[in-house]
């Protein structure tokens, strides 16, 4: 059986996730995958820390170029984190002929462009499958399960911090700095939560994302990215009587005119939808296939052992392709542009929204509120008044729901600007996607 | 690029859908995966039949083992269906050298380990990722996704014909007859409907990711089979009221002992659980791994262009082996003795269980079932009498539902054997497993 060198740089949590699973798993992957994996290296700044892991002698090391650099190992994987020594390590091995798996999100929405063309400038593999989702193999099926399938669109459910406090939120009825205050107690969230709660994380995924469905790089700073920090409690309830949850979504999809929409925005989904039962922790990524329709793919997004089942799945295709001399697959990303796509703009974005108005006296208002949408070109699909809350009371204003048709995000925005501007509302009302 | 010739066997609905999808698909896929995939051949005894496909001159014939004999063609594409012909052409194919990609479930269950052991020994491909699932790439992340983890067990909705009687019976509150009348009417359930509502169907394929999780081969008639055939709608509300959907569910899983479970029963699934929103004809596999923990694929089950995504997705990665003379992955199934694994004996299976009692008088019935379950070591989760219906009253007899704690399928049957003996009840009290 051929041997493949396995070098990993980072040993972190997932890193030592990595090295357990490679050491303690070492004969079920050569058996079910004929190639025989060598962990041979290790690198870590620290490497004193107890990572409940015993590593063979000789191992560990604080080199990462060293480790690069070494000519038995065949395969960097990296597991630092960040963009700077991260990327110095990925750089390196690639022009070193190597091939790199990394679970590097960031690394890859900002400079993925530059290193995938380096891998194949020098015909290696940079896998990237615990990236995006942890556990579920998602990289994999739209690279090769969808193989022949034309994209149409990619929703996903992809940060779990995110999905966390959404789903207590809607299970207990607390509110949002309450339930962050709590997760963040709970170690489910970062004392500084922006990058999940803002949705940066989310944004980068969707990212790699659109990448593998589109075969185009989308800058990060393209996407149109909202969170769910300060979401209100009342919606969530609103949401809730009118058979819906709200979720932190990622979207990619084409729209007609070669444009591309990616963005990423608290939505409401349908209660009986499949990413409406999607809920703690657990991310979710549904594709649509032109041959397959509607597939979905559910997991933990997040955690040492899922993670690292993603690093190690990596790893051993890549090895098996090493080991055969296999022609690598990594394939340029060409810009939007030389893509022949155009990202769509944030106001040509089509979507069914929901909105809450704050009124003075809710009597006649959903006609005259329904009028000027109309003239806007937005139709309604529902409205109603709902319980008001009592802090709504004594502040004067009762709560209209809207539920629209689809409608241009920029027409909606117009209709509303209007309606705050007549005075008949508390301040500007607030609105969301529905999927 | 290097080009790899593929034959189709069998123009049929889905042979069709391949041959479109290769045809229309074909610079998609050769930009996807490297690769040039030239169709080189299609072979069907019926060539005069219109199947909305223009096919290129000289590429349709009616002489299957003439294409499988064609030095041009490195890969065989088996879409006959059955264990005759189908049989003959996949051992051909193998005997000569060749990869084989099939969708045929039945020959997989049937001939699966001699057919895997002659490609083994011959150092080619036998693909098989539309048998389970259609275009949902269950296979691939069972044998690239999951490949670091031990699979502690795999829950499937396999069969879409059963997913979308159960389904309308839930949603209309109609009869099992009724459904199935209309399914046929339809064109979702055949005209003789055994092989899907009896489970054989649904055994089939659990037989195969049986085998991928476990590497063993299970014998089709070891494994537990129980279809819906006849279910009773009250059962599907009484579920309904507890917050249950009732599925037909395959299961396999390691239990103590280095045993295997494999079966296929209706089941009650909570409806918060994400297999309790799979809907219609839509099908979903749960992969409980060692790494991942649960990890969820859901899609299409069946269709003409579902299923081509996945024989095209199969192609694909044989063909990419071919063209780089990688080692071929198929691994001999050793039989259920030589894996060192057992198969669990149906009445030592342990399931929460619903069961039913029809019984004259609910006054103080619970408290005896429940000492006569207890006696037999199944204990009570809990217990409640339902309204009965207008024809369960004119007979005289009132539903008692008892939900119990996890329990010995053969205590269960015991202890509704003594229930029935006492003559309290009007007959066997019905019981389904609960996931």
């Amino acid at each position: 059986m051929k041997e493949v060198g396995v070098g990993i740089v980072g040993f972190g949590t997932v890193g030592a996730g990595v090295v357990e699973g490679l050491l303690t798993g070492a004969a079920l992957i050569s058996r079910r995958c004929g190639v025989s994996v060598q962990l041979r290296a290790v690198a870590d700044l620290d490497i004193t820390t107890d990572r409940g892991v015993s590593v063979p002698a000789g191992i560990l090391g604080t080199d990462a170029l060293a480790l690069v650099a070494r000519e038995d190992i065949q395969v960097v994987v990296e597991l630092i984190g960040g963009t700077g020594i991260a990327y110095t390590v990925v750089k390196q091995a690639l022009e070193a002929g190597k091939s790199v798996v990394t679970a590097n999100k960031k690394l890859l929405a900002e400079r993925g462009a530059e290193l995938f063309a380096l891998a194949r400038e020098r015909g290696v593999d940079l896998y990237f499958g615990a990236s995006v989702g942890g556990g579920i193999p998602i990289i994999r099926a739209l690279r090769d399960g969808l193989v022949a399938n034309d994209i149409r669109a990619v929703y996903g459910i992809l940060n779990g911090t995110c999905n966390y406090i959404l789903t207590r939120m809607a299970r207990e009825g607390s509110a949002f700095d309450e339930v962050l205050a709590d997760a963040q107690r709970l170690g489910y969230a970062e004392a500084n939560p922006s990058l999940d709660i803002d949705g940066f994380d989310t944004a980068h995924k969707i990212s790699i994302l659109a990448s593998l469905a589109y075969g185009v790089s989308v800058p990060l700073n393209e996407v149109t990215v909202q969170g769910i920090r300060g979401l209100s409690l009342v919606d969530v309830r609103y949401a809730d009587e009118l058979g819906y949850v709200i979720k932190l979504l990622a979207v990619c999809r084409e729209c007609a005119g070669k444009r591309l929409e990616v963005r990423v925005n608290p939505t409401l989904v349908p209660k009986t939808h499949m990413l409406g039962s999607v809920s703690d922790v657990f991310n979710a990524v549904l594709v649509d296939g032109s041959m397959t329709g509607d597939t979905l793919y559910y997991g933990r997004g997040a955690g040492r052992a899922a993670t690292a089942s993603a690093v190690i799945s990596d790893i051993v295709s890549v090895a098996r392709h090493v080991a055969a001399g296999l022609p690598r697959e990594a394939e340029p990303l060409p810009s939007i542009e030389a893509s022949g796509y155009a990202l769509q703009k944030p106001e040509d974005c089509v979507s069914r929204f929901y909105i809450r108005l704050m009124v003075r006296e809710a009597c006649g208002m959903v006609g005259r509120f329904a009028t000027i949408l109309g003239n806007h070109g937005v139709s309604i699909f529902a409205a109603s008044q709902h319980a008001a809350t009592e802090a709504q009371c004594e502040a004067g204003y009762v709560p209209v729901i809207i539920l629209t048709q689809p409608a241009r995000a920029g027409d909606l925005q117009a209709a509303l600007q209007e309606i705050t501007e007549q005075g008949i509302v508390q301040s500007m009302p607030l609105s969301m996607c529905m999927l």
